[in-house]
């Protein structure tokens, strides 16, 4: 990917939900849809600096599927793309 | 569980009241019944990672049933069942 | 007592006010009494954690009667019971 | 005094304002007074306690006529009598 | 001056400013003139105290006439003068 | 450039959207236009200064394309141009 | 200058925009003119003073040409001319 997070900040791709038609067949308009809270890592900062310079290691890699807060992070155009870059903190967990 | 929260964060399942009727025998809807504040851990982090690396180890470990307060964590739905992540920090107490 | 409290917190039951009739003999109903700032502590935690481990001990014990401000901790109810849960920082003042 | 205040707390007996009549000999009523802002000190804690365990001992003590900030501490009510409980940080200074 | 203040606040009286009145003569009142950003220390504490109880000296000493904020600082009433009592990291500088 | 900004802070040049015109022709006023969030460094300071005198080296350098927060900085015009000053840690990403 | 800053504060000198006339020639009223964001600093402080008593030096000297936020600093008014104190933290580059 061509983009380079800074420090422990990682770029994340939302993973879409899958039922976008409701049980009795309505396709949902897309700001009907709950924001999605699941993303797939694809690319990691090298970590928090600290001021002695050395870096914090992230916990989480690329191609790691995570879960974040709904309201954490920015969101970003690359490449015709919608990404989110946000800080390993407002990571909530990992999907194993 | 398939879920791994990170740092000092653990995943929560909401122990549900019991009593969804009323003394009069009516059944209350969902958004009348106060939200839950007792849990039962299923999923805990590593702990806080200082700068050095090293870490904090939780007070609370899987299977503890807790009591934490009313507007803390985020919810998640991961598999059909809805959970809450919280830091270990809002936890208030555990019941014994 | 069946809670354990985290950290630096406390659990407290609220010591109820004598008067609830007025002057004249009036009743007053629940929501016209002041809340109480006296309680008494029947729980508390193993005090705050430090980052190497280390616990910094708490200056208040089970038994004591102590006094918080109006707007501090978080109520909760346990089997049937209301208490509160507080730092210890948010109480004021031991009364001896 | 019955109350201990806990860190680096002092509890406080306001000193009433003289002049509750005006220059006319008009009685002002309670609400009209401006809050003092002069109090006698009753009651101090042991000071701030510091994560190794010391303490950092308070500059007032006990019978210490002193001036705070209008907004500060906490109004309680002991034994009939009323009380501010501040934290010596917001007791701007000491009448010599 | 009797008030000592504490820590590392000094006292300080407002320098009022001469012009009272408008150019073409009228006496501007009182709500209607800018609040004094100068004024003159009257009182010094002994400096912000460390957790290890040093001190750290203050920058400014009594007569010093000094600028600061218009929002900054507490007013008082000592012996029927107005004083303020301000941190001395909102006093912006000194007029030499 | 003719600017350098202090500490830990960066100058940026907005780069430009293209596509100024809508697929049917429409040429969109320059309020309808998202804020660019990419922009190419022009200046860098030297880096957060420590309290021991020490810089903290920045992870970004003049020329690089990066990517920052929609409200992040502050805007300013220099010799007729506009630019962004904003501070590294608001920089999310760089375009590799 | 006859003021000195105190701390890490600068005194600045906004330098005004020339363009007060519009191009068909009408003359900007003060109100309808942008704030500046250039200034020439006339004193500066001795530095934030450190707990342990040293000073950390400004990066910034008299004379410099400044840029900075637009609402930034405090407004002060001494022997008739208008100044702003500014703290370094707040001065965003320098015009080289």
């Amino acid at each position: 990917m061509g983009i380079k997070p800074l420090g422990d900040r990682v770029v994340m791709k939302a993973l879409e939900e899958k039922e976008e038609t409701t049980e009795s067949g309505i396709v949902l308009p897309e700001s009907a849809k709950e924001k999605p809270q699941e993303g797939e890592i694809v690319a990691v900062g090298e970590g928090k600096k600290l001021d002695n310079g050395d870096r914090v290691d992230l916990d989480v890699t690329t191609g790691d599927r995570v879960i974040y807060g709904k309201y954490a992070g920015t969101e970003i155009e690359f490449e015709g793309e919608e990404y989110l870059v946000i800080s390993e903190k407002d990571v909530l967990a990992v999907i194993e």
